[in-house]
């Protein structure tokens, strides 16, 4: 059976599916055993937000709006409702003036990068090759498996500031950092999966800047941030840019199953993705955009991110962090990443004795099962970084006592791998 | 700003899209004047339908399956309970054998078309290509700008079978047709859009046999095929292979705004893409998957499909051929498709003193819009065969006055070109 190259490549799974797959089996195999699972991606369904959902959809259900939201095909743009909500919401919160010309809104938020890294870095036409730089590492795996070419994506070890005994950040290693001919497109996510990271408003506009000497477009993927669906804790603004692209998504706030993700920028940017888009899949689903329409304009689904979804996961966030320091051997030379966002929690093991996959199968005989942190650092595959084999990623998409079941076991476990 | 190959390529569009745009010019910008508009592509929203979607999503709204369906993620291959309706609906009525492994679904069919032609066709690692074969033109233009690659394309002239003094069909042409190691997939749509012709068994079978012989996938668009949403006036059976790929749609069922599209085939095939879909868009939307299921198990998909949509369609048909009977000047040599199936009349001009597009300006200055056909031969843009300019496309989706007025004006341009 022939396979293209382009087949072969995206054929390929990234390290962390494999271990998700390694999790699912896990979970069927023993369906009886009670596992505490801090693996999972998927976002909590808050009953609040589901009954704000069910609601606007019965709204959406006895007005004639329906017809055009589910009975017929739309512009390869977008639900122009949902797009013009979209630009006052960015208008009004951050004085910004985008016009429906700005917005693209695709299937899902993993798609609009599929078309900005296909399209604004690779082969060129007289074999020129340009990357995708990710000025932050770790950054997320999703991004690893999204070009059709092989080797078209580069990171930098970040530099890693120590903020407390037991607390440290990432930073964009700036004298590392170049962004010259070779680059085509700079990407991160803010906050970041995996880490909850936020980068700072002047590390970003810093980033902007380098970027825009050589016109290349920065790409910011805002699924976690401000305002919509906001699980972030610190302060943080959106820059926006002649060469920023800001993407977000409703998959946090309450969609997932519904595939809407939104890119915003300038339209020489937007055009040629709303091409893409013409051509290989028409345009997105519409009732998730006919009610999400709605809902911005009501200012409910902002209030509802702050009120409801934010607090639920700072407050997750927040009794993870104490189970940590109440359970863990302050001995071990552990460092959580500053929770500064995203589901998350980012836990560095210095000098870990034993690989980060390793630890994984370890936790798994415990009951308690992690994603190992190295499938997260696009861009540094070749690195052999022994930092990458020293994180985990937790997930505060489970109860309040598996969260702290969990963490104890990862308490004991690691002491031991320590012998502490 | 830099644009890879991949992003040029996917930036052009269509010359079909062109004469959309010309389109939706023209009606915007004479907005209060009434044309007889024959061109779009949109299906009608049939109240019975409609209707039955919101019945369905009523009541997903009252169950607990909407968390399921809307507030998580799903798995990349589709909604299970829809891939397991999918395969009971085939099953039963064409006693397949297919089960989960054989079903993808993606965010609209024309998705599906994507990652079925950029990974079974387009270049290899060692850098042998292989095409598209279109085993009969004219074909659906969709098709035509999906590959990451130029040039990956081909289609052979048809053999045109005259029925009667005014009809004929066009039939794949078996002594040019060469399916060797240059083709890397055979796509076809049964019925076919634009022409609403119907390949029948004994074609696509030998069509399903030459490629066998290859190992070559056949892949086949059923959007207007039995079981649903059937919009076919012929009898047809689908015809599953170990080499075959169906792919149908709920679009013309009533749920274009839901972009579902499905893939149906041997697990090698399905595998690879569904690794396409994993890395590109993680999956399709769910909703209208959740309803489709419910309403594909109750049987009354099917039955509305019979009942409302194929004969909504046939009587449009009908009333078309009639006018057309009665308008057109029987010494116009004019001949119409065999209507066989979709919302499209397919009418060919013989000798037509003027080109199609020519033809489609004089019709709009009689407030008349049509689709002229050049842009429906995927895979034949180098041959100048004349032919191909001396066709249009009518769609059958407006009011049966306009579908009447339309036509007539169209008889008496034709009158005026020809001179008769």
């Amino acid at each position: 059976m022939y396979l293209s190259k382009v087949g072969k490549k995206m054929n390929k799974m990234s390290g962390v599916r494999a271990i998700m797959t390694d999790i699912i089996e896990t979970l069927a195999k023993a369906k009886d055993k009670h596992f505490y699972n801090l693996s999972a991606g998927n976002p909590v369904v808050l009953p609040e937000v589901r009954d704000l959902w069910k609601r606007y959809i019965r709204n959406l259900l006895d007005s004639d709006e329906f017809d055009q939201a589910f009975c017929r095909y739309g512009g390869s743009n977008g639900y122009v409702p949902f797009i013009k909500a979209v630009c006052s919401q960015y208008n009004k919160h951050y004085n910004w003036n985008i016009d429906v010309k700005n917005v693209i809104v695709g299937p899902g938020s993993q798609k609009i990068y599929y078309y900005i890294i296909n399209a604004f870095s690779g082969s060129s036409e007289n074999g020129e090759m340009k990357k995708v730089l990710f000025p932050l590492s770790p950054e997320y795996t999703g991004y690893s498996n999204q070009a059709v070419e092989y080797d078209t994506m580069i990171s930098y070890r970040p530099k890693i500031d120590i903020l407390g005994e037991h607390e440290f950040k990432y930073r964009p290693h700036f004298e590392n950092i170049k962004i010259d001919d070779s680059i085509g497109v700079v990407v991160l996510s803010r906050p970041t999966n995996p880490t909850g990271n936020v980068v700072t408003d002047e590390e970003i506009k810093k980033i902007i800047e380098m970027a825009e000497q050589r016109d290349v477009p920065v790409v910011i993927d805002n699924a976690y941030a401000p305002p919509i669906p906001n699980i972030c804790f610190t302060e943080m603004t959106p820059q926006y840019g002649d060469n920023v692209i800001h993407c977000f998504s409703l998959s946090k706030a309450g969609m997932p199953g519904a595939r809407i993700g939104v890119a915003i920028g300038n339209e020489r940017y937007i055009k040629p993705m709303q091409a893409f888009q013409a051509n290989s899949c028409l345009h997105s689903s519409m009732l998730g955009q006919a009610v999400a329409a709605q809902a911005m304009n009501s200012g409910e689904l902002e209030k509802i991110s702050n009120a409801v979804i934010r607090k639920f996961y700072f407050d997750k966030k927040a009794l993870a962090l104490k189970t940590i320091e109440e359970n863990f051997n302050p001995d071990i030379p552990y460092y959580v990443h500053k929770a500064e966002g995203t589901l998350f929690i980012w836990i560095w093991f210095k000098d870990l004795p034993i690989t980060c996959g390793e630890l994984y199968q370890k936790l798994k005989q415990e009951d308690t099962i992690v994603v190992p942190g190295d499938g997260f650092f696009p861009g540094l595959e070749h690195d052999d970084w022994k930092h990458k084999q020293e994180c985990i990623r937790l997930s505060m998409t489970t109860s309040d006592d598996d969260i702290v079941e969990g963490l104890k076991r990862i308490g004991k476990v690691v002491g031991e791998v320590y012998g502490k």
